[in-house]
């Protein structure tokens, strides 16, 4: 797996010519370009500028409607539920997370959630959009299903991230995590790379420990069971049954209140499903939030100060790679999989683009 | 550790008779008592009456001003926040949820953080005060210092549980956990065995694997270093920066909003200072409530109902095992170990409470 390196500038220009193409208006197609580079520029490769051949192939294969429209199916001045009616998960969430944040200035909370949606990125986006109004976000989404619930064999979650983030100094606090011990993503790579998987990570379709990344993504594409263990792994023993609740909370935000699909009822043929929560919180509620963030800002510099572990250096806050990421990504590039860059070779190519023009000429 | 099977309304009486006797009013114990024993009930030992002792300890220290009132510092219409003044814990928790519930009933939604407080019990008890009112019930608290973050050597985070319950049927859904792999409870339970801790719950002073439940204890009593680890463990390759995530969700909700002590400031001397919070939400935020409740309940079912590992024959949802457990109890007795029956036998002498009259005579 080689990896060129290209700069942000240059990639959210050809981003944004590739989605126009595909349909998309100049707005849409900047909202969309956005979120997957925040993910490239915060090093969550997974879910950056890679997935757009997976958004390309969702346009053609019909799971992403186009021509569909969002729908406000219950309102109240803190609340909505929106039928995103098979449309496209960034453009839902960027409406709906802003709608949220209005609520929640105007207000002092917005809950949203959404059914009948598609993959939207990473969730911590969301939940930035009102940490950088001053406010808390939250956000959550449910997946095709790839996590065993404790005891069983078969998929029956998400990934079903809950990211959260909060303003603080010199860091906001960002946390956004997917509820299982690791993403999908993370096993694609030990598969690309051909090597064993981790102990603790994954199971097979007879509900064994699992270390062969390419059987594992197989049995979840095909339900065949199987899939990625909860945060805390198989038993109880190490609190896998918490790994699956902290699942349960995403699913219940994202599907349950929506009334939408449960992963386990998504991603089934053409059917995408999806289903996302957004929440903001106006610390106002609480006091005054300059006093709160410097507050939360103490804390935040007592735990990155106090003692590390033999043979550690730092202790981060989350939020703090993630500014770290980007301040050196903007600077130097970002690393693309070579991979990624040839599936975006093809879809330019079909559309007329020329990549080059864009990225420079790359030595693959 | 020998047990003795105790009956719950036995219990009841004489826990009732002892707090009243340490100086509550009648509906005081009686809401203490409430909290101690459903632990009890649902299978919680070390949340329930053997916690007795502590308390006692804790009003007879000056940790727990029986004196004091708590008294509203902030408040909206969807928001509060409490500075408990050093009391009791479980009596302004079941004050503040109260409040949450009428919150949510009004106007949609509760939130509620709670300052300069002392252990309230199990989290899990105010979640299940809202659900029972046919809301979503979140309660979160932090605590004594004993959860190190992810490549530190210091307890900087508390147990920080997150406990969340959610109408549903045949079984609410009711999780309630630590955001640490394991309580101080069950490191508790180790050392009285005189058993090596397993591998993956906890660090010794310097910061390395530890195994010994009397040095991990008396680091954490003594802020000497070392403690329980996140969930997930001691690194990122099995998500211990997401059990230390968790955590800080717990801490932002209860010390954070409330601007009280974190955990690493609390339970210094005869100071306590713990923090709570108190969530309701209503889900005719999101629609019919009986609609959103019959959609929880078929994908719990389905969870149920989800093929099982080898060697596995059910597949739990979050609650079932105390409901389960409760009406076991409730016919069966609950066990309580010998050392809390002598312990409590201590505090009813002082106070001339005849322990066999409730209890029985015991063969201890």
């Amino acid at each position: 797996m080689a990896y060129v390196s290209i700069q942000y500038e240059a990639m959210k220009k050809l981003s944004n010519h590739v989605f126009s193409k595909l349909g998309f208006t100049d707005d849409e197609s900047k909202i969309i370009t956005d979120v997957l580079l925040m993910s490239d520029m915060y090093g969550i490769e997974s879910h950056g500028v890679q997935r757009m051949v997976r958004y390309y192939n969702s346009i053609k294969n019909g799971r992403i409607h186009m021509d569909s429209k969002w729908e406000i199916v219950h309102e109240t001045p803190i609340s909505a539920v929106i039928d995103n009616n098979h449309g496209t998960g960034q453009l839902v969430g960027h409406f709906a997370m802003n709608k949220a944040i209005e609520m929640a200035k105007k207000n002092g909370v917005g809950l949203i959630s959404v059914r009948n949606s598609n993959h939207y990125g990473i969730a911590g986006y969301y939940a930035k959009l009102a940490c950088d109004e001053g406010l808390i976000g939250i956000s959550t989404t449910n997946s095709e299903a790839i996590m065993v619930p404790t005891n069983g064999r078969v998929a029956m979650l998400g990934s079903n991230p809950i990211a959260i983030a909060m303003p603080a100094k010199p860091y906001d606090f960002f946390f956004d995590a997917s509820t299982t011990v690791v993403t999908r993503g993370k096993v694609e790579v030990y598969n690309k790379k051909g090597e064993p998987l981790p102990e603790g990570w994954t199971i097979n379709a007879a509900g064994q420990a699992g270390s062969d990344a390419q059987d594992i993504l197989k049995n979840i594409d095909e339900k065949n069971g199987g899939g990625i263990l909860p945060l805390g792994g198989a038993t109880e023993k190490l609190g896998g049954h918490k790994g699956y609740g902290y699942g349960m909370i995403a699913e219940i935000l994202s599907s349950i209140l929506s009334q939408g699909l449960t992963s386990n009822h998504t991603h089934i043929g053409a059917l995408g499903g999806t289903c996302h929560s957004f929440i903001a919180i106006n610390p106002n509620l609480f006091g005054d939030p300059e006093a709160i963030k410097a507050h939360f800002s103490t804390y935040l510099e007592e735990l990155r100060q106090s003692p590390k572990a033999e043979g550690q250096t730092r202790i981060y806050t989350h939020g703090e790679k993630e500014v770290e990421a980007y301040a050196l990504r903007l600077k130097e590039g970002f690393p693309v999989n070579e991979n990624t860059i040839k599936e975006m070779k093809v879809i330019c190519d079909e559309y007329g683009i020329d990549m080059e023009s864009y990225l420079g000429k790359l030595d693959i």
